[in-house]
């Protein structure tokens, strides 16, 4: 949403200090972190090399001054001047010319505050006092010390994340004039009819100042430009009305992401201009509904309850989600540009995505990352800051959770692409150790019923049906394909599996003489290819796990191509076999798309800060609307070996019906000579569902000197929904 | 609570008449209801006989027209006069002298009107008008007609209650002189301090009127009558304060259910009495916690949420909450009694039990059924009125379940015996398909944060982990014994054997004639020994299985006998098997405790009124805080069959600490014989902790002629720690 300037805004030039009282400042970079600002001013070596980000540690335990200096603008009678920051990291103070005028807690709310009391014509001098970062006392070093504040956890340490605290202004801030009367929120609030025939709207803003007798406007135009409706309304009423026909916003799978142009305008009864707001929205009906088959699945008694709905149903179509697990792509989140989403959301188009989930730990993402999935028609998952941690039943935790969480609904509610609240990671799981009885978790359903009744809200994720993991290739003996065979779960809302980064990625961030063969150095590990979750499995390089199916590595090239093939691999036997198991199964989001640092293995499909790793295409292939699928139970077959694939059109389109196709699956010989396995022609197709061919069979015959082959399903006349595999041969 | 009469209440006269303007007006008897007043002024037979509730179909479509005269009371300057009724089911109109004042809809929120609109000096008419009972229109004939209003479901025919829907003035109503303020709610909150040393009081008020410059004054004193507290406010503040050393409540079987007396009083600035409350509360702190071993349960991914928590903690101590379902104890529901409630909690403590769940198909009880919970030290699980229906997201439904759930939350949270609340019965199971997202639900989980954060909710039973069922004996060709063996729940929440009723009862509901032996006739059926729940099961008699047991009964004595043995029987291997999965297990809650009219068979273990049945003594004895137990997986033993028993001495006791006991288990033939089967000294006693003794072994010699044989299990010294079994033995 974008504010309408009809006021004046400063552009302000910040700098930034260490302490209450700097004895020096340099400049800062607004929106941004006071620690990268210092960082650069005392020329620091690039964080992202080898363990560098440790540099940074001390400023965790400091307090930081932001400090600028402005006129006063020119106003006119009825006018004041205000500071307003979208989001301050994470407590802080502002003083102007040396006068306390606010304190504030949190950096999802925004701060606003009234200068008039201390404003002088010239040289005003501007103060934002960060407090040092929160951390709870008695606890060990990590996560828990962020488990009493509304601090993304992520940023204390995680097995993808290094230990970097970010603070500071990071988000939009400025000096502005205010009218009598301005706009605080503006809620475009809706209802689509039964038959998705008619719209029947209902804006209601929340005003500032003394907006007694005010009127407001609501004005929605088309893509053309077309105005489309117009009503108006007192400032303390609801603008209600009708608009026929409206044409509804569709993830780009599914349909057009189609977008109306709005204005509320806030005048005074005579008509004169005080505030405006304008930008973009949609009309889209989205639920959580019961798994089809769910209601089917308890039997005997003693009985327990069915579980959770995870099925999206877009304008009453249910939709299979597929996707990635979204965590802030800058480890100073300040630092993300409009820019850096549209590069990362073209790319999750390209992969066939249709969600995110925007995962707990990290911070959400600014405006205009929820503006372009809008855009792309990319749905969003959007959970509140709580990961991981067993957050208190605490009267101050909750008030500020509390403030937090309705400054996030009304900054992220009148975006299409929002899908559902979730209140968190794994909050319900034995590393987090909260319940159903949690109070922040009763907080945050009471905010989001009382501000947006029509989303869902999942308390965390996993629900029961639901499900987490696993993120390595091979556990306990077995492979993604086994045990992915064996789960049945109502959506898999996070699973991975490791690969390392392209060689440019390594060469930045590993010294040269280390990079070839890989070793516990302390560069490796704190990118991530040792130790990183669990050092019994030698996460997230798996170096085992490569060598197990294909021996030791020659070079860092075979390495990395060894690597991606095994992820690549893994994350198509679980895309491909979530979808399989469709319609119970409504959800498959790998853990994750891309991280804020450039790691040297990972779960990610992209490395940072935005390159496509090895696996990507296979990730984007598995995900095709309609797609050729080929399910093993197996990856490593020897000579003699009966090879079983089950043979499946994967169809998740709507406009699919009627169609038949005839396929074929090749058994790829390590030279490239094919032999046909098996053809099938699937019945005409019905919309968004799966059609299950025949089981296939081969004997494998011996190779010599090989660890891999292939199979190939074609789909006559449509080499755009073929699909390739690649397994491990062992010979002896 | 009590609210003092400062102000004189009339006692009014009523009539009730069919129809918005009935011909002819009979003598209504109010608190109650409009049918039974019908009924009795018609003449109507016993309407628990045989069929004869079929007599009251009919009045479901009518409206009906309650009419008192009085006189307007005297008052001086500042008074009004106000109609006030606790309950009014389910929609009615307030008229008076031909006017109309007010419309209401839902029988849990208490109607207040006030008169001088309308008021004359003599002779006034006040009409209540109420209108047929809702019914959907388009559902089948049951509780799907009660899915969109906030009426008990139950009384629209269960299988266990006979359609009969009661309306009317169900709770106390009558006509009052206010003065220019008054109390509408109080709220006697508190927190206790994390080692119960002290209380820390914050009292708050609602008022109506004029309540400015008004004060409040709380004083709570001890037992004997010593004032412990006493502070004030004004009105529109809290009242805080601390009570040093407070006597906590407890459960009857963890200590004493203490109670304070409390005067809250409503005065003018210069102190004039403007109104009052009185009453008892307590104080005490409940919880749910997770259930020990709980966060161990999930091993391998992928991996789903744990458990939701069932283990009540009270005042810092887990403790097994034993006890029963709880439904309104008469149809019409308004004829309840404080004396009815007393006899029947009095016969809990009998039972040995420390919890009811008063389940969500039923009315809730009135405000005695908490008085009388409080003094006897029996904790509630409270239930909003929501059972297997799928209630709606319709914003008519939600605003008036809103109105009601405040209403419930205020007049229950001031009763120590408050455990938990819980949005109603099996909402998340294939019969109803509620789930997560449903607004009720979510409304509720609101409304009960809003008012009462520190109180445990539910949105419904079960959740995942907590288990209902089953309700029979056998079922699938296994017997209770072997089910229970592999359940593993959290909390049994339900669970039902079906056993006749006493001699005495069947007499007065199934003709003479018919009473041996049993068949398929209409008063059988009517009274649920056929057909009940399900005709396959021939619930609730279920003499299919008790032949297949003991043979043919040759009378009616040996019928109910052998009817009481496997009712009694089932709920031991129950009650003690839940015991016996404690820590893990929490809650044992049998379905149920008594039903609102003579049934011939049924799950209940009191006969209506309050006849114990013939298993009473058994569940009793499974409830005993300190007691053996012997586990069988088998009911059903033969000639040279290997019994085995499990020895066991349960103990919910925090007083049984480094207790030693001998126990032995003795083989009872069925001539009265006893032979010792084993022996065995138990460890000293854990607070709270079962112990659990050796397998026992003995061969069963041949006994012709017999088809039962008995176990004891004796504590030496400790007569009153004795168990005693039944088992079915089959000769050949």
């Amino acid at each position: 949403m974008l504010r309408i300037l009809l006021l004046p805004l400063m552009a302000l030039q910040w700098t930034v200090g260490v302490g209450s009282q700097p004895a020096e400042y340099v400049p800062a970079t607004v929106p941004g972190a006071c620690q990268a600002d210092i960082a650069a001013a005392r020329n620091y070596p690039d964080w992202k090399f080898s363990d560098n980000y440790e540099l940074y540690r001390w400023m965790e335990d400091e307090t930081f001054t932001y400090r600028t200096v402005f006129d006063a603008p020119r106003r006119e009678a009825g006018q004041s001047v205000w500071f307003r920051a979208k989001g301050i990291d994470y407590e802080c103070v502002i003083i102007l010319n040396g006068q306390e005028l606010a304190r504030h807690e949190g950096a999802l709310s925004p701060v606003n505050v009234c200068l008039d009391a201390a404003l002088r014509d010239k040289g005003n001098e501007l103060r934002v006092q960060i407090a040092p970062v929160p951390k709870r006392k008695g606890v060990k070093v990590g996560r828990d010390e962020a488990s009493w504040c509304c601090k993304p956890p992520v940023s204390y340490g995680w097995d993808w994340h290094p230990r970097l605290i970010p603070s500071g202004i990071w988000d939009e801030a400025s000096i502005e004039i205010r009218n009598a009367a301005w706009l605080e929120d503006v809620h475009l609030g809706y209802r689509l009819s039964d038959d998705f025939s008619r719209a029947d709207i209902r804006t209601q803003v929340r005003t500032g100042g003394q907006a007694d007798g005010a009127c407001i406007r609501l004005t929605l135009r088309d893509r053309d430009g077309k105005e489309v409706f117009a009503a108006s309304a007192a400032a303390d009423q609801a603008i209600e009305g009708r608009l026929d026909a409206p044409r509804l916003w569709w993830t780009w799978d599914h349909g057009e992401p189609y977008l109306y142009s709005y204005e509320l305008r806030l005048t005074t009864a005579d008509g004169r201009l005080l505030d405006s707001r304008s930008g973009q929205t949609g009309f889209r009906r989205v639920r959580l509904v019961m798994n089809e088959g769910s209601w089917k699945r308890l039997k005997s008694r003693p009985m327990s309850r069915n579980d959770a709905p995870t099925q999206i149903e877009l304008n009453g179509r249910p939709i299979f989600a597929k996707g990635s697990n979204w965590v802030a792509p800058e480890v100073f989140n300040g630092q993300i540009t409009r820019e850096r989403y549209q590069e990362l959301i073209g790319l999750a188009r390209k992969a066939n995505f249709n969600i995110f989930r925007c995962w707990g730990g990290c911070a959400p993402g600014k405006d205009s990352f929820f503006e372009e999935c809008d855009r792309a028609g990319i749905l969003v998952w959007q959970e509140f800051p709580l990961s991981c941690n067993k957050y208190p039943d605490d009267p101050h935790y909750l008030a500020v959770l509390e403030q937090e969480a309705r400054a996030m609904v009304e900054r992220i509610r009148n975006h299409p692409c929002l899908a559902l609240w979730c209140g968190g990671n794994e909050l319900f799981n034995a590393w987090s150790r909260m319940d159903d009885q949690s109070l922040p978790l009763r907080l945050l359903n009471k905010v989001c019923y009382e501000m947006t009744p029509e989303i869902a809200f999942l308390p965390t994720s996993p629900l029961n049906g639901m499900a987490h993991g696993n993120y390595v290739f091979r556990d306990g003996g077995k492979v993604v394909h086994e045990w992915m065979d064996k789960a049945s779960a109502s959506a898999y809302t996070e699973f991975g599996v490791g690969g390392l980064s392209p060689r440019s990625v390594l060469e930045r961030i590993i010294p040269a003489d280390e990079l070839f063969p890989p070793r516990r150095s302390k560069a490796w590990i704190a990118h991530h290819a040792y130790d990183a979750w669990d050092a019994n499995r030698e996460t997230w390089l798996c170096i085992g796990h490569i060598e197990y199916y294909y021996g030791k590595p020659s070079s860092l090239d075979e390495l990395i191509e060894l690597s991606s093939i095994m992820q690549g691999e893994g994350y198509k036997a679980i895309f491909e076999e979530a979808r399989r198991q469709k319609p119970f199964c409504a959800m498959a989001l790998n853990w994750d798309y891309n991280e804020p640092w450039p790691a040297a293995a990972n779960n990610s499909i992209l490395a940072y800060p935005a390159i496509e790793k090895g696996c990507f295409g296979d990730v984007a292939a598995a995900c095709r609307p309609v797609c050729a699928s080929a399910k093993f139970t197996r990856y490593q077959w020897g000579p003699g070996d009966e090879l079983e694939l089950g043979l499946w059109l994967l169809n998740d389109s709507y406009d699919s019906g009627g169609q038949t196709y005839s396929l074929r699956a090749l058994l790829v010989a390590p030279d490239g000579k094919e032999q046909e396995i098996g053809r099938w022609t699937c019945d005409p197709l019905q919309p968004n569902r799966n059609a299950r061919g025949p089981q296939l069979h081969a004997t494998l015959p011996r190779w010599d000197g090989v660890r891999r082959f292939g199979i190939r399903v074609c789909v006559d006349g449509h080499p755009e929904m073929d699909s390739r595999y690649t397994l491990a041969y062992k010979a002896e």
